[in-house]
């Protein structure tokens, strides 16, 4: 199987003012083809590191194949064309075919082609070039050390169509051995608490191998399979499937699936409908549903509560709630009369209710900031209400806020309501109470 | 001056699933400070090759300073700990005080530490461990071959956070020379636009340097000076006033500022509220607004109609407009009266309605999809409605029409409503009607 290396060049990139969207596209652009790629490395505009770079890595067995992206164009600080020969001991020769092509390419725009445009057109004695389409910059395709080298322009778009054109037919993809990824989602628990449910799943040494990665507070369990295509498939669909066994009702979706996706999916389903009641949210409760293409069939609308006026006006929450000595507009009270008030004036199966403490102003001892009540009710159920002490920033708490809305509708959709959550603060007032 | 490289760590992004931000992150940082980064690596969970890179660029004579991202957490495909002790051929011993740390970090979430998070106390024999106060995994700090090594978690929050706790603060930073950046945040023009109205300033031989970079639809005037440290900074407030001069009213904010950020900071001054309706932006607008901490002051709250009979029940629209042959939800009337009928019953002095279609579906040839409808209702003043045709995909829609709700308001509170903006669709529909 081939392993592959890549290299990305510019100042822009090693000084951070862009970040490398090219890396990425192409290891998932081999992946796809069962090339892995073992390692990616950005290096500044200084020709004696990125040759000492290619030799490095033509020089490593495990590498195969290596495409540099970058420092190709035609000014003084593109310095690829003249690493690469350094690395290989070879001159630079002048390529006629080269210098056709800029030629034609410039007539093209009716200017003549500027000289300092001719050095596009060397290349190291033994490589080639690889005509572009789309840009002025050939590639380069060489031979180091047994290592197959391409060269391809920095630019996304004109990368992407040169590797599709020009690198693809040039690779000898071995049809029988392919890498396929696949990925569970899960949330309401501790990255170590799913490890710990995933227990032997996670064994290096496994074909597939399962690794985890959390970002804001989603666990994808990540599957990725070595091997002839039909046993992957089967093997990353029984992998996904034991996840799910293992997981229970936190895993959520697989792949690109979100938590406002799979609610979404499992009431148009159902064919029932919900509406949102939102303060310290402010919308993002209802932007994460509407999100999801087709949410029209499930989401009838919903109240941006922000003031405690709204909340009485628009929802019917007693202005006894807010008074001095009274339970206050973060409290288990007032969550539950906004959600029975948004389920009842729109006329929904299911309404969702956030209120809560995003900061970083507003605290208290006793409802600290990221206290957030969470009220969920339901046509035929009492209402549901939980309270959590969430961490981090303002948009941390706000997006760990409409998340666990999402994820209790989920699971009393699928029948596991009574699960503790991570950042649930149970001290007797996260109890159901009796819709009105 | 010091010279770093970057390792990154992860599968995840060696196998391009997810982008490396985090190196981009701390390369502007380092550079911020005249530390120029001459590599960046991404390497995958394997052990040896982990150890193998951190071997090669200590031994770099280049090489000062190593910051590695990832590979800390608790389970078994964390392997940056060992490569780290491996390369420096020591053992990992036990730190007491990370044990503690763990347990306390475990205690304050109400839970024992689980046996697995016992790892992340381990530390190269030479090392230390550096507390990180936002998760789990402490970083480490060593020192191998002369360069001074960094491990610190994968997760963003979590490194930039220990980054500059407890990196920064050991960094011998030079300061005569530095590199000091500031940011104009532009918006509703095209960059070629803004482009041409910058001319001189983009000169790529001056300094500081001006250079433009957008994204979603947010254009950021980047401003790049090296120098003595207060010239810099008087060089950098000079140059953004130029530039504001020239961009006039679209530019919107410096640094790290939003529209929503804009919108709040201009009402809270001028002591005046909004309200929201949302229709095909479902919550975005309001989500956007209440991001902003302290938008309580100005948000008073909305309504998220996102049926025809909540716009009729809720905020008034006439059931009429709905009807076969009238002017349907996506409309110049129903934006109109979804503003006036919001601020109506929020009591507020402005209001933003829009309504559109977001896609994938919904589209007809004389409404097709990104075609929307968005009204600014204000005490004192006609009802503005803009008919915009955005282009992209669902979330690109939403995000350009609460963006330019945002900008409307922000325009007409800043004096400059009439200016036409970029996707506007200018075709008599777009005027001004009397409020009611």
């Amino acid at each position: 199987m081939i392993t592959a290396a890549l290299m990305s060049i510019g100042d822009e990139l090693a000084l951070g003012q862009i970040v490398d969207t090219n890396a990425a596209w192409l290891a998932e652009q081999l992946a796809a083809r069962s090339i892995a790629c073992v390692e990616h490395i950005t290096v500044a505009d200084e020709r004696s590191r990125i040759a000492a770079a290619i030799e490095r890595l033509c020089g490593d067995p495990n590498v195969g194949l290596l495409i540099i992206t970058g420092g190709i164009g035609p000014t003084v600080d593109d310095l690829t064309r003249d690493a690469l020969a350094d690395a290989m001991g070879e001159p630079l020769v002048e390529d006629p075919a080269g210098i056709m092509h800029l030629e034609i390419w410039f007539a093209g725009r009716g200017s003549p082609m500027p000289e300092r445009n001719r050095v596009q057109a060397l290349r190291p004695e033994s490589g080639r070039l690889l005509p572009n389409r789309v840009g002025t910059a050939p590639g380069l395709a060489a031979m180091h050390h047994d290592t197959t080298v391409f060269v391809l322009p920095g630019v996304p778009r004109e990368m992407m169509t040169m590797f599709e054109e020009q690198v693809l037919p040039r690779l000898d993809v071995e049809e029988q051995q392919v890498i396929r990824t696949g990925i569970v989602r899960c949330f309401g628990l501790g990255e170590s608490a799913l490890a710990a449910r995933l227990g032997d799943l996670m064994r290096r040494d496994r074909n597939p191998t399962v690794g985890t990665t959390a970002s804001q507070a989603i666990i994808s369990c990540r599957i990725r399979a070595v091997g002839d295509p039909k046993w992957c498939d089967r093997a990353i669909e029984e992998a996904a499937a034991e996840i799910e066994q293992r997981a229970g009702v936190y895993a959520f979706g697989r792949d690109d699936e979100t938590l406002a996706g799979a609610v979404v999916r499992e009431l148009v389903r159902r064919s029932e409908t919900v509406a949102v009641a939102e303060s310290c949210t402010g919308g993002l409760l209802g932007s994460m549903i509407t999100e999801v293409a087709g949410s029209s069939a499930a989401f009838l609308g919903g109240w941006l509560t922000y003031t405690n006026e709204m909340k009485t006006r628009e929802i019917g929450v007693p202005a006894g709630h807010f008074g001095s000595g009274a339970a206050g507009a973060v409290s288990v009270e007032v969550a539950t009369d906004m959600a029975q008030g948004a389920r009842r004036k729109a006329g929904a199966d299911h309404a969702l209710a956030i209120t809560g403490i995003a900061g970083p102003d507003g605290g208290t001892e006793a409802k600290p900031v990221g206290t957030v009540f969470i009220a969920l009710d339901s046509a035929g159920h009492d209402t549901q209400v939980r309270r959590f002490q969430f961490t981090g920033d303002r948009a941390g708490v706000r997006d760990r806020s409409a998340k666990a809305a999402l994820a209790m509708l989920l699971w009393r959709l699928r029948g596991c309501e009574d699960l503790d959550m991570l950042w649930q603060k149970t001290n007797g007032e996260s109890v159901s109470r009796p819709s009105s």
